[in-house]
């Protein structure tokens, strides 16, 4: 197996975030769902954006936001995922790029603009999505760079990227070349909602060996398993995957594998003001440990720790540097 | 005198902010002036872009700023600017609407794109901006609503207008339509390299009693008085306008009339982020003070309290309530 070029890859949905704060009579009076992400078309986000306050725009995109947390954690990181030649694309492309992060994936010269996806934080700091995935749709599997793909250790992609009709056939394309290339693959189930739609294939892809690891939080877990028992879950999810990472906000994570389970606590934070990314830098930070050979109770840690950062500010980028907070720490980086 | 139908209407260039993190090193390898405000062009605007790290974005632009900060605090507040047909130009438009500003000046069709402005924030929290006016350059005297501006109790205007070739001609036509109606008329002189390069022009149009009330920080008012010493400056200002407020950051600020002095104390923060839009929200809450005829103490205090917020997060848009923070400390809203 010839040495990795990038640690990490990530492939995603590319979305940019309009996040606005708003009451819970916001998200009942639009019917929303809160703490999921909805998709919707572009009367829907015509008609929420119209009611929306004022906004803070940054770039956005799950898989793309743990791919920036490994990039500024140190690590190697790529990503693939359609914009538009459009401004807001534009902004995108700049974002990735200045984090660090090798992004080659040729922009949608036509159809849909770049996806937005309208954010509201309510004041508890939990986020509510609203989804226009715009030319994330147009991600194809000629998007799938095979020798990069082949480079790159770890493989990691999104459930959301069951949403779009062709990028699941980018995803399963690049599963296949990173497995005979002896590479890792590993998928976040996304969100609640998105394991719903997609149960049964998110179990194929785990039983069938499609990928080896599988972040969930609590809410996806238990989508999953169509079960309200944590204990319960847990255990089929060893059945069903070799290393399994489960979120439970304040309560810290757990890291299941064949070998046994290790609960890890979550990082004291002073207010959150915005969950928005928790999950995805969660997952930068685990990946990064894993890639550093660090151990899963280390890996879970360094998991923490990116989240509480991301979650004490508005956004789901870091805005400090996580390789520095990890090191006042004693964090392996 | 007919009852206004706002409280204040603003005038600036409509800029749309590109906010980053910086250390003094990347300020002295691009050649930018610590603290002020540069005009810069397309080429020089993709340089810097390019070597900027990953941003956040959201609307900006001084008066509009001001005129957000109005709206927030609770009054009647009317925006022109002028923004592209383009993307950014739809995110700009909807914050001000969403904000609760009148705002119906017409998008450019064709042109330059939505102005810019790239803010490099130090950790100190200083901002450094370099600016790219785009559309705004495009602001006629054909965008002053005669009727709009003589139903407007304060007419609000930026000394960056005397950037863009035709908007000072915008200017002084809202200034004499204003003034036909008996209605007051206020100006911030922006930036100290602003005051350089119109000196003479903003002279004559406090002198002339194109202006009646005058916004400046202390660099400002050094740069238009060519002096360091501030009560030397301050008599000058004086006598050549009507009121003269001067902002002085942590020394809180003085409000100069013919009647006497007065100085008003900083509001005290726990942390500054970054202090771009001090000056424009500090402008909000003496103009809405001034609406409602609190007085210059308490005007100036309002003034504290809404540039207090803004220096606490990342952007220069209000992130809380003002109207509500002012309640909380007891000032009149």
């Amino acid at each position: 197996m010839a040495e990795a070029k990038y640690d990490v890859l990530g492939i995603g949905n590319a979305i940019f975030d309009v996040l606005v704060q708003a009451d819970e009579g916001f998200l009942a009076a639009h019917g929303m769902a809160k703490g999921g992400m909805a998709l919707i078309d572009e009367a829907r986000a015509e008609s929420i954006y119209r009611d929306m306050g004022p906004a803070t725009e940054m770039s956005g995109g799950s898989a793309a936001n743990t791919i920036v947390g490994i990039a500024n954690l140190g690590a190697r990181a790529a990503y693939v995922g359609k914009v538009r030649d459009d401004q807001i694309g534009r902004l995108y492309t700049h974002d990735i790029r200045a984090a660090g992060v090798a992004f080659e994936t040729k922009p949608a010269a036509d159809g849909p603009a770049t996806g937005c996806s309208y954010i509201l934080v309510t004041p508890d700091g939990e986020r509510t999505m609203n989804t226009y995935l715009g030319a994330a749709q147009e991600l194809m599997p000629a998007d799938i760079d095979a020798a990069q793909i082949a480079a790159s250790a770890i493989v990691y992609l999104e459930g959301y990227l069951w949403d779009p009709a062709s990028a699941k056939e980018a995803f399963v394309k690049a599963s296949k070349i990173a497995h005979d290339a002896g590479r890792q693959v590993a998928l976040t189930l996304s969100d609640a909602f998105c394991v719903g739609r997609y149960r049964g294939e998110f179990l194929d892809l785990m039983r069938g060996g499609t990928v080896d690891l599988v972040f969930a939080n609590e809410a996806e877990l238990g989508s999953l398993y169509e079960t309200a028992d944590f204990d319960a879950a847990l255990k089929q999810l060893r059945n069903d995957t070799k290393l399994g990472v489960v979120t439970r906000s304040e309560k810290g994570c757990v890291v299941a594998s064949k070998e046994g389970v290790v609960a890890v606590p979550a990082f004291p934070v002073s207010k959150i003001v915005d969950t928005t990314g928790a999950g995805d830098l969660f997952a930068a930070g685990f990946l990064f440990g894993l890639v550093r050979g660090a151990g899963h109770e280390a890996a879970g840690r360094l998991g923490a720790l990116a989240a509480a950062e991301v979650i004490q500010h508005i956004g789901a980028r870091p805005q400090t540097s996580l390789k520095e907070l990890a090191q006042e720490n004693g964090l392996p980086v």
